[in-house]
């Protein structure tokens, strides 16, 4: 039939309907909301995270890397979780200056990412802003039941690690923002570091190993540092963790052994999106080798120990490290 | 063990977690991630709104009210497909005016509504805005499997119902703005009006009503005229409508007779979060018996025929009625 859309109607239809043609639960973006249908051998696991302008991202970053950031910081909470990423829900409060180029480009980056991940479209809504842009998106992975690993778990004796590099991300907001533009790092170290805040890297592809080898897992997104307190933490624990042994990238070295930045701020800063992680000593050869097998690094940073103090750092030369701020937080 | 907690962590603590006590799922929002378990018998429904700052509400409007508004324009939708409310995320972006006051308020308002609609927090994040105050909630309902409620599946002779009124949220927003202070209406209309703006009656206790006798539902939140055409559309059916059977409330109703708002107005104004649906003919009885039982009126408006072009609606004196405009659109 002739059928008249209003302007959003056609917006979601064009633009964002596609991105659910395969998921039979979306029906298309036509109804009032998606149906997930469960089986018996799999638990879903659901986080859900929001991006806001001038805080997550600067209105004039390029959209479909907006989009894509917005995805995988929900992938990165999916895989901390052991989940494989299935299904996302988006909510879209679009300002004046999002015209419809933007919106299709923003679309554009979902399409690569739900690609590259293996998730879809199921549904949410979109809406006007008189002011910022903010968007949120509704992740949902699968695991298989009874497998999702948790935070807690950790037990005295298991090793710590963490994956990939920490504090590029924080670096790249500084670089974004028109600081460190002189002294040690070169033009492909600001790249980098600017493209590590813009598209986090969540390690999707860990999921199996987290399963099977992790005993507790968590992401890594407000800090390393107040990160682990909280694992620790959930698990009762407490544990000894050598900061030298974390890995950084040859940028981040740079800027930190030319003074611009600092040990405390690296492993304080967020929007890492790498994973923290215990392994039961029985279990590290099999998780070095699934690193080594899926080239992603991993560090081993320290082990868990008895008691209910929180962990303790270790820096250069073997000295106790005390933090006034472990964790980034929106609302200090 | 003593714990150090960012402002963030410890205000989800304080004020969001007590909410998420009741669900297994949620771990005391204390991980990265929830867990939705799921039986054979039962589908989840999932939907996913937005509410922002200046264009669903005002920052000034009541925290708790804002709450619950967010919530209950989810449980419309969920309602509309016949499922009863579960779970529920929500993410929260906090403007500067926010303050522990704010924020403790907003959670009452989700605590008072959890308790009438039997659902549960089970995650989400809080973050800050440079600028306004946004959210969304994602919710989380079961049908029995099988049974999720759609907007196709009415059928030619099947009588079209809308439930409550129509338009007050649309006069309601008007008063809010400062208009509709002369004329017609008196103070307890305008009060009662700008509560229906503030704070949707989603028609959660017609679930089992809506499941059992409708073909076809869905929500009325863009207005009755344009939901209608989408109705009819997603069925593959026509329709023709009689408008001067849709129920007005007594405050609407006079704001109509004294000129200061019109028919076309009310049915095509948005955020009315009733149900529309259609009932086969042999069902009639049992729906509206049903209906009665609720104390909830609901009122028949016309009924599906085969065709292909758009529901015909009829005015005063069966005058047929043509709309510029059948939908509010965020976009336009």
């Amino acid at each position: 039939m002739i059928q008249r859309l209003s302007r959003e109607q056609q917006l979601i239809q064009d633009i964002f309907a596609p991105l659910a043609a395969d998921n039979p639960g979306a029906f298309g973006l036509h109804d009032d909301a998606a149906l997930l249908t469960c089986d018996l051998d799999t638990d879903l696991v659901i986080t859900k995270d929001a991006l806001v302008e001038d805080v997550h991202f600067y209105a004039d970053d390029p959209p479909d890397l907006i989009a894509r950031k917005a995805l995988r910081v929900n992938l990165s909470d999916l895989a901390a979780k052991g989940a494989e990423p299935r299904h996302y829900l988006l909510s879209l409060a679009l300002s004046e200056r999002c015209d419809r180029t933007w919106i299709e480009k923003f679309a554009e980056g979902l399409a690569q990412d739900q690609a590259a991940y293996g998730c879809q479209l199921m549904g949410g809504d979109t809406v006007s802003s008189r002011g910022s842009i903010s968007m949120s998106i509704t992740a949902i992975g699968t695991v298989p039941k009874g497998e999702m690993k948790r935070r807690h778990g950790a037990q005295a004796g298991h090793l710590i690690y963490v994956s990939g590099t920490v504090g590029d991300s924080l670096l790249g907001l500084k670089v974004r923002g028109g600081e460190l533009f002189h002294g040690p790092s070169t033009a492909s170290d600001r790249a980098f570091l600017a493209d590590r805040y813009l598209l986090p890297q969540p390690r999707v592809d860990f999921v199996p190993a987290i399963r099977r080898h992790a005993s507790a897992a968590m992401d890594v997104s407000d800090g390393l540092v107040g990160d682990l307190e909280l694992l620790c933490a959930a698990s009762g624990m407490s544990g000894e963790v050598d900061l030298t042994q974390v890995a950084f990238s040859p940028a981040a070295r740079s800027i930190l052994e030319g003074g611009l930045t600092t040990l405390e701020e690296l492993v304080t800063g967020g929007d890492d999106y790498e994973l923290l992680f215990t392994v039961p000593p029985n279990s590290v050869y099999a998780m070095e080798g699934a690193a080594r097998r899926l080239s992603a690094p991993i560090s081993r940073i320290g082990r868990v120990i008895s008691g209910s103090d929180a962990p303790s750092f270790f820096g250069e030369d073997g000295a106790l490290m005390t933090f006034e701020k472990p964790s980034y937080s929106h609302l200090d």
